[in-house]
């Protein structure tokens, strides 16, 4: 109901919108209008009331709420279902929760803050209060288990084409899921899945995007490791704005992929490679090797070509490019 | 302490082992031996006292006791940590908690009873008391994620070379990892993986061989769909040894995979599948057809050519054997 309100109150744009009209068409008392108000008030709406002749909404808080996101969300299906947690311990373990108990296929958890965000190999993720988007999805994809590790790659390009849509972000993808800007990351992706044989149950694909952290939001030795979209922009943007394009080109891509396969991922996934053609120290764990990153091949591993003359694929451990133009952690 | 006292009696054979010797060779009190004595009997061990001579071990229960499984288990580490449970809703979901919470590589679930035990492809797997073994383990491959799913095959050809063993037991592999006797199920396999991109977290083998349900144990409609080891073995067997055989069987499996690629697990496959060269009746997600079941491929996928010619790669959905030697459900 209160998404209703809001609704309407958005429509009437900055025309008062007295409690009767909103009580008649919404078939609800004046009282409850009244009450729903209050509580969106207290959500941090500001609503003014103007004597005798209605309500206007005059600002929406920043927070990531369902009817917000869903307010300029473009998608068919992905992030049509949302769980919006205030504060979760990571995004990505609720959501596998939620998988686990048998949840849509597109499921959106976002949260305005994460008490142990997850990244890559068990390394933590910074998610301090409304200086993010720390937000999983949940996909239930038909094809076979041996591709889902490629939808990591298709989340990174969704993400690095949202991003560089704001004026002054100019990010690029570093293998296989960071996105950085000059040499810092911006970005983090963790893709989990859970599949049986020849069968995907489910993937939870999480994102944490740093809009606004900065500084003292992470420790002293992170800190120049770190950058937030709000450094780069050169105009204002909306958390739940980004996060609805993102959504979308997901989508976008994830049905490409489904049709046609990753081909199409991957071929864009290479223009916004900030690793191929690099100078790169691949620590594997067995051994630490120099080499050129020259290509990724048809499972979304890096393809190296060593110093000494081999083709090397990378298929864990960590890369680094060289000169830095990347830096391991920010607690990644 | 109980571990080590059923070791000594076993040591001594038939002959008696006095209160006194054990509370001398453990260190422990003469009344901590004989409490530990009362508890084992509690536990359906049968130890006869003799006056003044000591105690012997006459018959040892039935059960899966983490002590029973350890007395004849052959393996360097598979199976070496063990989390015995009468009663659980389903060995995977539980080797799953066990191992997001960090568990060993290796680890041993065993059950009696499952409460909820599950098939593949969300069915069920129906597990009464003591009348069957019914385990999970937890891997930790250093391969990617793209080889988990031929973990099942391995484990599928594991169990079979393990139950045909045991004298008059004849069973055969259904494609991808049934295993069946006289067209019959005996065994159910369920393999479950979390992964993130390039490295898998874990694998848990579920395994789930039916040595003596019958009859009333099961449903009326599926009762003439199950078989167990009990009924066509012609000689007695243990579980703990049989287990015990699937275990050894698995861990060399796996270290040669792990070492040399699944290429001689693959071969083995082949020679105890009783799908290859048969005709199949494939139910895929989007349509049904016919064919003859010629070989698996790369992935442990199977290769079916149609009857008009066509060579099909089997990903998801069911596949039975024509004229029935295979049986869908038991509750799979």
């Amino acid at each position: 109901m209160r998404k209703r309100i809001l609704e309407l109150l958005r429509e009437n744009g900055q025309e008062p919108l007295s409690g009767e009209d909103i009580s008649k068409k919404l078939n609800i008392t004046r009282t409850a209008v009244w009450k729903h108000i209050q509580a969106l008030k207290s959500e941090g709406y500001e609503i003014e009331s103007l004597q005798k002749r209605g309500y206007i909404l005059r600002r929406i808080p920043d927070r990531l709420f369902p009817q917000e996101i869903a307010s300029c969300l473009k998608t068919k299906w992905l992030g049509r279902n949302i769980c919006y947690q205030e504060k979760v311990d990571s995004t990505n373990n609720f959501a596998k929760k939620l998988a686990n108990d048998g949840c849509k296929d597109g499921l959106l958890v976002v949260a305005e803050e994460q008490g142990a965000g997850k990244g890559r190999l068990s390394r933590g993720w910074i998610s301090p209060y409304a200086k993010g988007i720390w937000f999983s999805v949940v996909l239930k994809p038909p094809f076979l288990p041996q591709e889902a590790s490629k939808c990591t790659l298709l989340a990174a390009v969704a993400v690095v084409k949202a991003v560089n849509n704001i004026k002054g972000v100019k990010a690029a993808i570093k293998w296989p899921n960071d996105i950085l800007l000059n040499g810092r990351k911006m970005v983090g992706i963790l893709t989990e899945m859970n599949a049986e044989f020849g069968h995907i149950n489910y993937v939870v694909i999480g994102i944490g995007i740093n809009t606004h952290a900065s500084g003292s939001d992470y420790p002293p030795e992170v800190r120049d490791l770190a950058v937030s979209v709000a450094d780069a922009a050169r105009s204002p943007f909306r958390r739940v704005e980004l996060l609805a394009a993102v959504l979308k080109n997901m989508e976008e891509l994830y049905e490409l992929a489904v049709e046609q396969g990753f081909a199409f991922v991957f071929d864009e996934w290479r223009k916004y490679s900030c690793t191929l053609g690099e100078k790169v120290k691949v620590i594997a764990p067995e051994r630490t090797y120099l080499g050129t990153a020259v290509d990724i091949d048809s499972d979304g591993l890096l393809l190296v070509k060593t110093n000494d003359g081999h083709l090397e694929r990378v298929v864990a451990g960590d890369v680094s490019i060289r000169p830095a133009k990347t830096v391991k952690g920010v607690y990644q």
